[in-house]
């Protein structure tokens, strides 16, 4: 599986071409990417925000100037056991549970097992969840990979310690997640329903989408890359190998696109954001190593697109206010979000 | 300690007013009030959405107006070990935990531990939290508040379950808070830095805010109303008894200043938004029966709005663009939250 | 499928057989059984010990006497993520987090994240579990079962409330689970490798165990069946439907036989000691029922019998000291174990 | 504070005696008890038993000999959330929840919510523990404490990952906690009620208590250390700086006593067994350095030792047979435990 030379002519320094359409990608590739592309001390060597910082207060002015019909789309799927999650890499889907219920209110003991046992007439009802914070709709932390030993920015990998990420956490990233969102709908410019597990999404793709669609990316967008997979796995009726397994996906000529037109944030409906298997066979995700850790770009998953799509196709406008701000979750290294697209 | 008699004239049934000043209000009162402010039914007997039906797609696009400077606010408290939760009502504070950390990276046993020993490149970090749903900056859902056995609209207590709400649960307004704010800043507008334990807020004061900061509330709105008790807190360097002990908070005579602006939400930076010791000896928290159960109000706690008064102190504008979707959890009957308020 | 009249003379009262060959069991075999064997106050109104009633001290020191080799068998399943849990019931195998490892000793980042920053040449490892207690090798409190409202000896229900339960928790037994063990190993009698899912074993079936293996089961003892599935679920390399599914175990026939013989506690090799199908299409785990609600009976699960049968075959003595005392869990209804059979 | 000489000969190697009375104690101190008491190597070099070796299936047949009255002493604290942690280490008292309790069984609901909706009669309860392994009556396994980047016998730091220890976890010993358990009380040696925090113990006290109580010390068994600390709690109302602050407990030259007496394994009533503030400014807890990682012992930590202490005084017998097997937590640093004593 090769790459094609579709990308967008990077704003990197000179130098070869990392991504040739004649070899098989590895590591090289990666390392070639990482040089061309890598924003560790752009924006200073204390920064933890990465691609962030190409939002501006004036762009979320204009981001709030497309909301026209006052249409809100969620884009998380359900906080719940049934997930897409199978085990793999710790996770499991959340799990919730009652610390008291609307049973005790019925009965009356909850007064005598939380209101030590004087009843004032109220009767409320609490409940908990253990939450893997990678296993639905999230985002990525700028803290969630390592490559050599290092975070974004250049941080020490042990910056993620036993309590949590002291660099590049997702609670750094509270009240930065609002800008312009737009909605590039990959299977339905190709005129499918979905993209198969392994189709890779190239810069090429990522353009044509643009065109069709009218719209222009720019700085500071966030961009929602729909594959369809969630479709697919809603036809079929399960979430199947959703969780790990072959996932249509962003191919690595995408590194240029996102750096040079200054994207602020990549979201997908699939588990990875990029295409699995991946083109580098001695490489896994090779992406997350170049996007999170070297670009700084801060990533979105589980996404759930179709509703947002499909009002996107009826009403022929792709770009929307997008917020998504994460769980202040000091030191996380990820975060439970329920983005909304604001149209 | 009794209640003033500042209310707005409701729009309810007509009937005795049920707060007046010369009683020590009780369960009747409560019962009054009930009677003349429920909002059972009024969105048809399957509506799990209560107040949040008055936002209406024209007041988005009205809110989303609102936005002139691109200043965010995030309203969450970290949510982490240091929260104020001191064991009451079985509640505590989240557990952050590491599935795999960067030390683990550094070592490189993560390709033991997750990648079946083969290296490629790659080293990933995961986290989870243990997290009671009201133990932060969070809303309850429609479903935390049971009252003689019933929850908002009349569904049976019994519909929150030992699986979590199948009416009333938080997921259901995943789409839904989205719309105008408008930030009540008491203490400012008394002239203190933050009102005392077991001061009330009344009517008039929130009318007297509004007239202070030049803005009007009205259908659909979220209002914010600031006691301080947060600066409180950090100025004194410890939430003592914040979560659960004597508060400032809302009065009795409210419930009809709510009901009569059509307000859609209300949202506090106290654990539990009412006053307290409440005005009732013998209810304890009668708001959250009249305002959960019988208005159907979505009611957001220890919500931080310390920066963003002093922003709205500042540029003298108390009205913004305001998102605080809840996590999409099933059957929750509350939700954390990071609302953000646009500027 | 037809009980066999194979029951030993009850010491009940007298009154119809409620199983008889020829009908179907229902509901009301079940209540039969009930009114004849329960045992209801047979210890006192606030006895919240059941059979293990039985067990005098005197049972204890006989019991020590039978250890004469010093061989011990631990009869625990691992507590791990490899468990037979597949979600039913709300259970989920146990989820094992590490607070603090050996690769953050390794790194240094322990003293910094949990010793304040100063060295002093330690470096702890701590851990967690997640853990539902009907998860693996198990005791069900007395509280695990309800049936017509009531838990053993007649409780209320609703003394099992949010906080756990009041009456019939697990920790009340902290002392109490001591003995003389007894293994009947039911395929080895039948020289089978191991019974069938939907075998069921009769107190006929238990007699001709103790018989071939030349025991003699009497009162206070802790009788092991074992059925060989466990062996059939490693031999086939998979739990399959394990937890929940078809699984040979007792049938209804051996109430008489457990009650008779004064029992103090039966565990099995399955996951609901009991066989499933049940013999009652109307009622689900008929056993569970008669045997926890009524007689009060410690009833044990998923009790690995393999290692300890083959030692039982190899030297011929199926009689051993027996100890298996539970967490002493404040209000649990049920707790993993690591039983000892010493002898 | 300095070290008596108290310390019985050694059988380790020739060479300065490393607990001489005129200096303070330090790394070095803890490196000289090292080089003499070290058990690396002394099982083989895939040992992960340690001091457990000492227990041969013998003893276990003479220690069952020594049960007489039949009386059994549970020596767990309550698991439940009133356990003595405060935060420290990451650690805290256990969480008990209800998966479905006795009111959902008195509601109903547990058919609709965990029964598909089909009523057959049964309605059953279900709990989940989240529990530190190190939060209450406890044994630390041999994996539990980092030396420099090593645990016992020699294996890396980082055999404990991030999914627990491959090397030295509690699972391995399910089998081998069972043998002759003796009563060592101090306080009651020396007449008082308990011991201060702070008070050292040492070798000659072991020695003098030994004596007093008519019992001898030797290979293969499980020595309870009384500091009466539980007892001062219970007086006192409250757990105080149990967990973590300063406590009675054994001294540096205690090592050498038990290794000299060849124990298998040392338990206390206290959070630590050693003494705090430790005998070394510049080392926390040198004994679980020496202990754990280089003898190998067997460490348990907050055993209530009151009732058993009573029996022993009141019978004048202070041995006993001893079953405290842990949970089979695969790859556990720790594990919760009831240990009995049984006389």
């Amino acid at each position: 599986m090769t790459i094609t030379a579709a990308r967008a002519t990077g704003s990197g320094p000179p130098g070869p071409d990392p991504t040739t359409p004649e070899t098989t990608p590895d590591i090289d590739t990666v390392r070639g990417l990482i040089e061309r592309y890598s924003n560790w001390g752009r924006w200073g060597d204390a920064d933890e925000l990465g691609t962030l910082n190409h939002i501006r207060p004036s762009d979320v002015v204009a981001a709030s100037s497309l909301v026209r019909s006052g249409r809100v789309f969620s884009l998380s799927i359900p906080v719940d056991e049934n997930g897409p999650q199978s085990g793999g890499f710790g996770r499991f889907n959340p799990i919730h549970l009652m610390i008291r219920d609307g049973n005790a209110a019925a009965t009356g003991t909850t007064v005598r097992d939380f209101y030590g046992g004087r009843d004032r007439w109220i009767r409320g009802t609490d409940d908990l969840l253990i939450l893997p914070l990678q296993s639905g709709t999230q985002w990525d932390a700028l803290g969630h990979i390592v490559f050599d030993g290092h975070i974004y920015n250049g941080y020490d990998a042990t910056d993620v310690g036993s309590k949590g990420a002291i660099r590049n956490d997702i609670a750094k990233t509270r009240d930065r997640i609002v800008g312009r969102g737009v909605l590039l709908d990959i299977p339905r410019v190709r005129g499918v329903s979905w993209l198969e597990p392994g189709d890779q999404i190239h810069a090429a793709d990522l353009d044509a989408a643009a065109a069709a669609e009218g719209v222009t990316v720019g700085r500071g967008d966030i961009v929602l890359v729909r594959t369809g997979q969630m479709a697919q796995c809603r036809d079929e009726g399960t979430w199947g190998a959703y969780a790990g397994g072959a996932a249509p996906g962003l191919a690595l000529d995408t590194v240029a696109w996102i750096h040079d037109h200054d994207v602020a944030a990549v979201a997908s409906d699939t588990w990875g954001l990029e295409v699995l298997p991946n083109e580098t066979p001695d490489v896994f995700q090779p992406l997350h190593i170049i996007l999170i850790v070297h670009l700084g770009l801060l990533v979105g998953e589980i996404f759930d697109l179709e509703a947002l799509a499909d009002d996107c196709a009826s009403d022929g406008r792709y770009e929307f206010l997008f917020t998504a701000p994460p769980l202040v979750i000091t030191g996380g290294v990820g975060s439970p979000v329920n983005p909304l697209a604001i149209k």
